[in-house]
This record gives C-alpha cells, structure tokens and sequence, in this order.
C-alpha cells in the first residue's frame, strides 16, 4: 500500500558531483551537488542546478565553463566538506589540499586527485525556482589511467558514492546485478 | 596521470528512471531513462532526457505529465525490458505483469509494485540535441509503507540500482559511509 509523503525532492540514486569553477580573481573552487545529470547523447551534455546564492553560480554565469568531477570513496571528506563551505569566504581547495589543474579546453579547473573529471562549456541556462539549472556540453573526459579497464572507465576501480536525501547519508556502489540492454530480454522474446 | 578519452556521456551514479506515461489512447506505457535528475528544491523538481523518437517523449508532449518510479533490484528484469522494448508496437506493462495505478494528481500512470514514484506535471521544455530536456513539478512522492523509516524512505529497504553505462551494467546500492554535511566538519573548523 503507497502512502503519500508529499512534494519532495526524492530519488535514487542522487549523484555526489563535485563542480570545479574559476572566480573573477581566477580563485579556483569547488562546490558539492546533488542536483543533476546527464541530459544529452548528441552534443554530450550533463546538467547541474545551483541556487543563485552559491559562489559557483556566480563562476558559471561570468566564466561560462565548469567541470564535474566525480570523487572516489577515498576523498569523501573532502567532497562533504566542499558541499559545507563557501568560496565565496575561503580557498577550499586550499584548505582541502587537493589540486586543482587548470583545463586547457574550458575556463575551469579540475581536480586532480579525483578519477574522473568532466571538461563543460556552458550552452544552456534555465530557471526554474530556488534552483538555476545549468547545463553543459561535455568537450573531454579525463580518467586517471589507473581507473580504466581497457581504456574505459572502470567503476569498480573508481568506486564513486552517491548521496541519499531522505536521511541525508552517503552510500558506496554495491554488487554488479546484471547486463542492461539484456537482462530483460526474456520478457522481450 | 590522468588520460583523455574523448566526449563521452560517463558519470558515476546514473540512476534508473522507470517513466510513466499515457498515450493518445490511455495505454499506459513505462520506459527505461538514465538521463535525468533532482533539478530544483522549490517547487520540487525532477528533469529526464528522451529520445524523440521514443514512444514516452510524444506522450509526454501530448499529456504534460509523467511518473517517475524507482524500482527496486527485486524487478531489475521488468526494468531493463522497458528500456529495450517501444510502447509503439506493444502494451509492455501487460506484458510486464506489473501494474499501472492512474494518478489522482498528474495525467499519467504509475507502477504499484515499484516501492517509490514521483508524480510530475511537465514544467519546462529544452531542446538539447538528441535529446529533449523534459523539467517536471513533482506534485507528490507515494513510497509503500514497507520502505518507509519513521516517514521516510529507506534506501536500504528499497534497494534501488543503478546503471553504469561505461559497461552497460546495473549495480546495487552498498554500504553507508557516513553522514552528509558532518563527515567534512572537520576540514571547515
């Protein structure tokens, strides 16, 4: 029997994107989002939603560019912490001790001690309420080598986390279940 | 090191959307979505990215409504078999054997046997490529009363997947790794 929880911003599972922009002042920085993901095949897209009172959004709309950078289990201090500070009153990567790199194919930087970073030019700026909603063509994927699997992205390697919002808790990735685009197939046939 | 590997729709989690919709006729239909995410906190909404071609995406167009259901890894098979199946041509949640419940709230159906749905009402449309950028106001959340922890969902209880699409593989969810906002504290103090 369903019962209703009312209007809430609820599903799994809620992605842990960590947002690399530069300030005016090419002050790197690095914002945690929940909100977003992948929005286009053809031009590669990712979309993320950031309330105007965030430092990043700021970066965004003056720079135009930002990358997501998916951190691995090992920095999820770093990533928590990046999601409960504001550029805007300090140097987080500075504090955090990661590195950021500069991209040489958008104004952003990425980080470097994470797997798998994303390089995005902004092409699209939608309001939708208390949230911008952004969205980027991806131009590169960068991956440290030590996390593909036959010069792909492995995510057993990379172990990614994710973020519930119903209590507020991170999650790691679990067992593989299964083949998609085949383990259905017996209901097709 | 980190490596290029081109522009490629890669992040880590992607999640499972099972949409819901009617078509011209009332025939419930359910597909398959990894695009998508949480896009705003006020008013709650939720973003998805189809395919014209798909049967979903002119439903949506015609109803201005969808359901987004979350299943649990118990109907990984039901799911995937929506993702690889067209509306057009058949009655996949007949042929599914799941159950499709008529909103009270939007005009689209949802599945009774997924422990969570977001009922949606079509707020915003962006044309981004391939793909349509669909913006939903969720007007409720309807979780079974099973999956519920003192009135909140339980990710842990609901077991939802998701999709790695570097290998086209379903995951489960794993272990908790902590508490959001709290395990970086001490990086900010």
């Amino acid at each position: 029997m369903k019962k209703s929880i009312g209007a809430k911003t609820i599903v799994y599972p809620n992605p842990v994107f960590i947002i690399g922009t530069y300030d005016k002042d090419e002050k790197p920085n690095a914002m945690n989002a929940a909100w977003g993901g992948i929005s286009c095949s053809n031009p590669p897209c990712v979309s993320i939603s950031l309330r105007d009172a965030t430092y990043t959004h700021g970066n965004i709309v003056y720079r135009k560019a930002f990358t997501v950078n998916i951190p691995s289990e090992d920095y999820i201090r770093e990533a928590d912490y990046f999601g409960i500070s504001s550029g805007r009153n300090e140097n987080k990567l500075a504090t955090s001790g990661l590195t950021p790199v500069k991209s040489e194919l958008v104004d952003a930087p990425y980080i470097e001690e994470f797997p798998l970073v994303l390089e995005c030019k902004l092409v699209n700026t939608t309001e939708l309420g208390l949230h911008t909603h952004f969205t980027g063509e991806i131009l590169d994927v960068k991956v440290d080598e030590l996390f593909l699997d036959n010069g792909n992205p492995d995510i057993e390697k990379i172990k990614p986390f994710l973020y519930d919002h119903s209590f507020m808790a991170y999650y790691g990735i679990g067992k593989r279940l299964g083949k998609a685009f085949s383990i259905g197939k017996d209901l097709k046939d």
